[in-house]
Parts: structure tokens; C-alpha cells; sequence
């Protein structure tokens, strides 16, 4: 065997080693020998690596019954350590993320919304130094920066192709901010970031195909695969807001005729409601309907019916086990949900899909994302070497 | 490095190897090397041990400028064999695939509809021996059987839950199957098998995400990613022609209302038709509207548009590279594709998809289902050892 392969060889043992101390800490070398079949030799020379390396650390676990003593090891959750950023419209939110998905530090910054892609970057570029400095981050721990905003992303290139609620069009973000702070910088939706760590670390962990669906400004969805993001051709997948449901309906804002979301998103309703009378919010709408005004009572109805066939539709297409509830409706309107289950249960989902599945919230809120983003940016660019 | 660390890395070493020469023939010892990494002796060493076992050949290649002759391998396709069988109402197909995914042998076989699942699985068995006999076909080369059928499948448990067409329930075929023959036995839904087909030796070839759309029937979809069938929790990833496109639509098959399907399927237009008069086939109603009859005229066209929907809708959500057509629809009257893709490209697929997929219709036809069975056996049993 000659050295290529042994070098190949001895990498593969050492991710090896480091998830099986990530998944089943507290654990001894006696143990990772054992499940793995490597030579107490191999496990011990890489444990040392690890540890030299501050990703590992021993500690004594005393067992219950007989007293004995063993040597254990764990991750040290900062060993590894990413930038996770939420942007949006109104506002971006800066977290530190350890190698867990547990954010270890976060922040809320104002954005104007008419604001140049430049300024909001070099913002961003110059708050995320400062927060680096303060919190005392050692940089070399940094594996990146991952970016999440509402929008169509090429991930690959790095660049927000268009984003109706930035105004950005043809943004190369992850160039320009990795210019501007020297980190390594990913971007993508902020729908598929948000499952990425609602799989990992909230609502649907232990899935291993979780669909994420947004109710908010638009309507959509994204699915994680054993842990990976499934992106389709040109990150596009998901995209269930434009599939069609009636070739004469409402027109869409894409320009095509009765796009799903025309149902169900927000402006649609106000738009809607305006015929009868002048509304600003959802929250309007809601209070209408609570005190029994039939126009608001229709359009929520209208707007829930077509949510529980948004979740057929999903299950249909892509067969998850669970399914993640988000979005603007979700959040501010809990009380909803059960509406939903009820219409998914009685009327709307699919016979053979009925038990095949479990539906939750979402679990992380408004930290969604930031932890989406910086999972992303471990996945992307952390190395052991 | 003990024992089982070696182990692991020949077994490594050898499928890379074997790959290699799969898809690369004709290629040298030396290039392999090149390419991997690997030593000129490990090289040798595994091609040795593959030439023994019958899976490679040695040839050689002449170069045409300086005439240099240089030694040269190729794969001995038939060194590994499946059966690839396609069960339907009226019939069955039993076929012998190679590693490639080339039909060696094939043919067709009636069945009564009214049969037994117990007799048609023992006709298989009987008929599957008797070609395998007169072919003479080395059972050891067999890696197992696939098969591929209508209907809702459970391919871990190898049981048919339910097809309509067969009229069974609960068929264990793939346990009794293997009972009678010996044989390890595979079994999925015939659009799955049929994407696999065409992803690896069809028309989607050179393609990362296929997904294959089935008019005729019933309405389905199935998707490929990098190779591998997309299953989802309980195998019913792609019931595309379930998802609900009106709340308040007409009834499907399945009990639920306004299905995708009720607009497309044969016996939804059938049935329609038979408000005007009494129709018997697709072919009458085509020829009704050939002729300029209205009812005709409406019942195909809005057909047609639901099918562009169908399209636009698997793009949304899987956003693959690829879209295969097939069915009944496409495959007696080929002349409707020309239709559908104007509807998709002047209609109904959004913007943001349209140059992301090309469009084609099933390239393996009648053999589709036994190729792609043939080639789920060999995924699922095919081991280098």
C-alpha cells in the first residue's frame, strides 16, 4: 500500500473517530475500538491528534454500581465554531454557533429596507469583526459564515439571484463578504437553512426526511435528506408556492395564474379584504373573523383550507416523517394549527399518507436560521486538517 | 493499521476499481493508477483477482498516430446478471439484464386478471427457470430478481400493500418468490423502476435528478437523485397525481376530491365522455375531437393543460434536470408532446424554471420496467465478493 492511500486511510479514520465522540459522548477508546474495529493503537493516536488539536477533552466517569473508574471523552463544543446571519428586510441578526447547532451568541441589527446591497454588507462585514473581537473568538476556530434571506439563491456561486424583500438582484453576498472579513462564506435560502436546523437540533430531530413549509410572504418548502439539503438543478426545489392549483386563477405576483400561495399569502388577503373594507394586517383580519364578520370568516377559511392542502401536496411529492410548520401565520397565530390538523385529517390528506408522518412547529423560532446558517457553514468548510 | 482496517480498505480499493473500468473502458492498468492514487501493484493485484472471477478482460487497443500497443480492459457485461421482471394486469415480462443494463433475453407472458396472487407467482417461478435453463445462464451469476408492478409497494418488506390492476393486497411476492426460485428477490412500483431505467441506459442519461412523470392509469411521478431512487418514509414519494388542485373538485378513485389525476386519467375521460355517448377507448375520444366534435375538443384540451400543470408542479418541487414522459398518453399518441410543451413554455411553468430542464419521452418503452427491475436486483444483491 502505498503512502496515497494510506493518507486517505488515516483521514477517513479520523472523522471516523471525531463523529463517533460527537454522536455517542461519553465515550472511551476502549469503545470506539471496539465499534469501529480499528486497533486500540489507531484509536489512541487519533484521540491524541484531537486533543492536541482542543477538539477533545477526557473526563472520569465513575459507573453506578461498582465504583470503577473509566476515562471518557467528549467534543469541545467551541473546538469548532461558524458565523450564522439571518438577513432580511427590516433587520439581520449575527450568531456564533457551535459545533452542536447551539447558538453561543446572537444579535439584532436594524437594515433599511431601501438599503444598497454594499452598505448592508460592509454592515454586516464591520458588526461581525466587532462581535469577533468582543466575544473573543479565536478566528482560526472560525470554519465560516453561512448567510440565510428570503430569496432565489445560487448556492453554489454564492450569489442572491433575487429577492423581492431585499431588492437585491444579481448580489454576489458571499464574495463580497468574504473580501471584506477574510472568513468563508455560504449562502442560501432561508427556508432550507431553517430545516437544516430544525432537522439537527429542533422540531425534527431524529427524522431523516424532514419538509419545512413556510407560511409568511410567500409560500414554500424545503426538504433535508439524512442531513443533507436537497437543492434540485438550481437550488429551486421546494418551491411549492408556484405550483398551480386552478389555470384560471387569481394572477400571482410571478406573473403565472393560480399559484398555490394565492390562497394563502398575506398580501393576497389584504388585497382581498380591501374590496370590502381597508385592512393593514393579518391581525385585523383575524380580529374580523373573531367577531364573526363573514368576509374575514371566508378568508381565513379559504387560507387554512389551502394550507392543509399545501400539506398533502407535500406528502404526496416528497413522503417526509415530518413535517415543520413556519412562517408569519404559524408564529403569530398559533392557535391555527389544530385548525389545520383538523382539515388535514378529516378531509385533505391523502389515505395511504395518513399515519406516515409526524407535524410540528417550529421549535427554534426566530434562532431558525441563524442556526440553519451557520450548520451550513460547517458543513461547507470545516475540515479536521 | 490491524487486520480489519485492511480489510476494509481492499474491499474499498476494489469497487473503485471495479467502477473505473465500468465507466471508463477502455482504460490501462496505469491510468487507473493515475486516476486513484493507488499503487501500480494494488492495481495489478485487484484486476487480477477481477480477471479471475470473470468480471474483466484484457484487449489491445493500437494507438492510431504512432501505432503503439498498449493493453487495455473492458467489463465482461454478462459476468453479472438479474432477472428484471414487469408485472401487470394482463401480463408479465421476464427479461435478463446485464450489468449495463442491457435486455440479454426477454419475453412476454399472459396473465388472467382474475388470477391468484399464489398462481401467478408460481408461474413466474416455473417460466423464470425454464428460460434461465434454456439460456443457460450460470445461476451464480445471477445477483438476484427485480420486480416491478402498479401499485402502492413496501420494497423493504418486498410486499405489494395494494395494487388495483393485480387486485392484491398484502403479496409478500418477493419472500415467496425467492421461496420458490432460490433466487433473491427486489420488488417497487413501476414508475420508480422505470426512472432508474432511463437514468442509467435511457433517455435521462448523463442526468444527476430525473424525474419521470406517468400518464395513463393513474397519474404519478418518481424521482432519481445521483442514482438512487428517492423512496420517502413508506415508498410513496411521487404520488404526484394525489395532490389536491380543487378543494371542491370531482372525485377521485382514492375517496379524496379534486385530485390532480381526475383531470388526466383515461377513465375520469371515459366516464366524462360518457355523458355525450358511449366511448370506449382513448382512441374514440381522440378521434371524436380529430373531427372537431366539442366535447372532445374540451375533454383533451383540458387533459393537456393539467399534464403541462403536472410538469410545471414536478418542477417546483423537485426541481430536477430532467423530465421523462410516459404512459399511455404519451406512448400511443406521441403527437400530443409538441402540445403540452407549448402549454409549459407559453403557459403554466414559472419563470425561474424554464431553461433549467429539458423534456423527453421514455426511450426504453416496453423494456423500461424490466431494465430498471433488473437494475434495482443488482443495486440491492450485486457484491464484489
Amino acid at each position: 500500500m502505498k503512502k496515497h492511500d494510506q493518507d486517505f486511510m488515516r483521514r477517513q479514520n479520523k472523522i471516523t473517530v471525531y463523529e463517533m465522540i460527537k454522536n455517542f459522548s461519553p465515550i472511551s477508546r476502549a469503545m470506539i475500538a471496539k465499534r469501529t474495529g480499528m486497533s486500540a493503537t489507531t484509536v489512541s493516536r487519533i484521540v491524541g491528534e484531537l486533543s492536541e488539536n482542543g477538539h477533545v477533552s477526557e473526563f472520569d466517569q465513575v459507573s453506578a454500581g461498582l465504583g470503577r473508574k473509566a476515562t471518557m471523552l467528549k467534543l469541545i463544543e467551541t473546538s469548532v465554531l461558524s458565523i450564522g446571519i439571518e438577513l432580511d428586510k427590516y433587520q439581520f441578526k449575527i450568531g456564533i454557533v457551535d459545533v452542536n447547532g447551539a447558538l453561543v451568541y446572537s444579535s439584532d441589527h436594524k437594515r433599511l429596507p431601501q438599503e444598497s446591497a454594499d452598505t448592508t454588507i460592509s454592515n454586516i462585514a464591520r458588526l461581525l469583526q466587532q462581535i469577533v473581537d468582543l466575544e473573543g473568538v479565536n478566528p482560526s476556530r472560525v470554519a465560516g459564515i453561512g448567510i440565510g434571506l428570503p430569496g432565489i439563491v445560487d448556492s453554489e456561486r454564492g450569489e442572491v439571484v433575487f429577492s423581492v424583500q431585499l431588492g437585491w438582484k444579481n448580489v454576489n453576498i458571499a464574495k463580497r463578504l468574504s473580501a471584506l472579513t477574510g472568513y468563508k462564506v455560504a449562502v442560501d435560502n432561508e427556508l432550507k437553512v431553517r430545516a437544516l436546523a430544525e432537522h439537527i437540533r429542533g422540531a425534527a430531530s431524529g427524522s431523516k426526511r424532514t419538509a419545512l413549509i413556510g407560511f409568511g410572504t410567500g409560500v414554500g418548502s424545503a426538504l433535508i435528506i439524512e442531513g443533507n439539503i436537497y437543492r434540485g438543478e438550481s437550488n429551486s426545489a421546494g418551491e411549492i408556492g408556484h405550483i398551480t392549483i386552478d389555470p384560471n386563477g387569481a394572477l400571482c405576483e410571478c406573473g403565472k395564474a393560480g399559484c398555490l400561495q394565492t390562497y394563502i399569502i398575506t398580501s393576497s388577503l389584504l388585497n382581498e379584504a380591501g374590496k370590502i373594507r381597508k385592512v393593514a394586517s393579518l391581525d385585523e383580519i383575524f380580529e374580523a373573523r373573531q367577531s364573526g364578520e363573514l368576509w374575514a370568516v371566508q378568508l381565513i377559511e379559504r387560507a387554512l383550507t389551502y394550507m392543509a392542502i399545501t400539506i398533502n401536496n407535500v406528502l404526496c411529492v416528497y413522503n417526509p416523517d415530518m413535517i415543520i410548520l413556519s412562517g408569519e401565520w404559524i408564529e403569530r397565530f398559533p392557535e391555527i394549527r389544530h385548525e389545520i390538523e383538523e382539515l388535514c385529517s378529516n378531509r385533505f390528506v391523502w389515505e395511504p399518507l395518513r399515519n406516515t408522518y409526524g407535524l410540528q412547529c417550529t421549535s427554534l423560532g426566530g434562532e431558525g436560521v441563524m442556526i440553519g446558517s451557520g450548520l451550513l457553514a460547517q458543513t461547507c468548510f470545516f475540515t479536521l486538517e
